[in-house]
């Protein structure tokens, strides 16, 4: 017999292969949980029950696809960020990835106040760590919405509307980002 | 009887109002030329004849709204980018841009190396001629690019991913461009 936390991690990750995968062959409008329950081999009862619909499911991919990568820690802070710009533009290039934003950005209701997406909590979450690790080694460190606007937001910005940044165009970034808590 | 160049105007006006308003009532998937042919009163050979493609007519459509309002031009290029940043931030505050957005991003094909999209490339030549007047001034002004990076991304970033950006906060990205330019 299977513990259940076991058998629960293997619904879960063959429900998110699932998802990426059809997200993959299929315009978002075709998704539907019947078709995620017949690639995944789960019930669509029990998709319903642990999801409750497509949407809160591609938002839980969404927060585990941007945050299952372990947060560099490689001992300075100018480092981690490097690692962590490549991170993002290589999932950025990674094919599901716009597809799941794609997602994401049509899950927007005009005019409708909401609340910041789970996977942009999360995220926000994880840099908080990075940021604090280098504070804890006496570094000089910017805030978390510095960093969402000096480098995490030209990022997303460029792979959405126009080209990926160049590496050594993000290395700019980062320095200016460095810069900008330097001379506080 | 009219001018060409006004019957052309009034069916392009015609049908971009006839698109702005369908996108507001249906999702994506179900936006076709013969609903705007019908909803517009242009016949769906004229569309096709004139866009191509209900993908091309959505990208004039940006391109036109994106590009409509007058650059400001208030003799100083701080004054400039804080009133074009109200800008931005009214049009994604409107129920039509999101959507627009949002057809924008569903067209990014993942793994396809594309060109920017004509709206960016748009906004990049207005954005290009409120700098080059402040230059002409004798300001010392950013680059287009560093005004992407610094203010314009920031703020389609929080608009899609989070929430919109408080004045306030857009006001101090403001400061920071200029800041960037000044210590050149």
């Amino acid at each position: 017999m299977q513990r259940p936390g076991g058998r629960s991690a293997r619904v879960r990750s063959a429900v998110h292969e699932a998802v990426v995968d059809l997200m993959e062959e299929h315009p978002w409008e075709e998704m539907s949980v019947p078709l995620v329950a017949e690639r995944s081999g789960v019930h669509q009862a029990t998709i319903y029950r642990r999801w409750g619909s497509m949407s809160a499911l591609v938002q839980d991919v969404l927060v585990e696809r941007f945050t299952a990568g372990e947060v560099p820690d490689t001992g300075s802070l100018r480092e981690d960020l490097r690692q962590y710009t490549t991170n993002v533009a290589e999932s950025l290039a990674d094919g599901a990835i716009p597809l799941i934003l794609r997602a994401t950005v049509m899950e927007i209701r005009p005019g409708e106040s909401r609340e910041s997406s789970p996977a942009f909590r999360a995220r926000e979450q994880q840099l908080q760590v990075m940021l604090d690790r280098a504070a804890t080694r006496g570094e000089q460190v910017p805030t978390v919405e510095e960093l969402l606007d000096v480098l995490v937001a030209p990022l997303y910005f460029r792979a959405l509307f126009a080209q990926p940044m160049p590496t050594a165009h993000a290395d700019r970034l980062v320095d200016r980002l460095l810069d900008l808590a330097a001379h506080r």
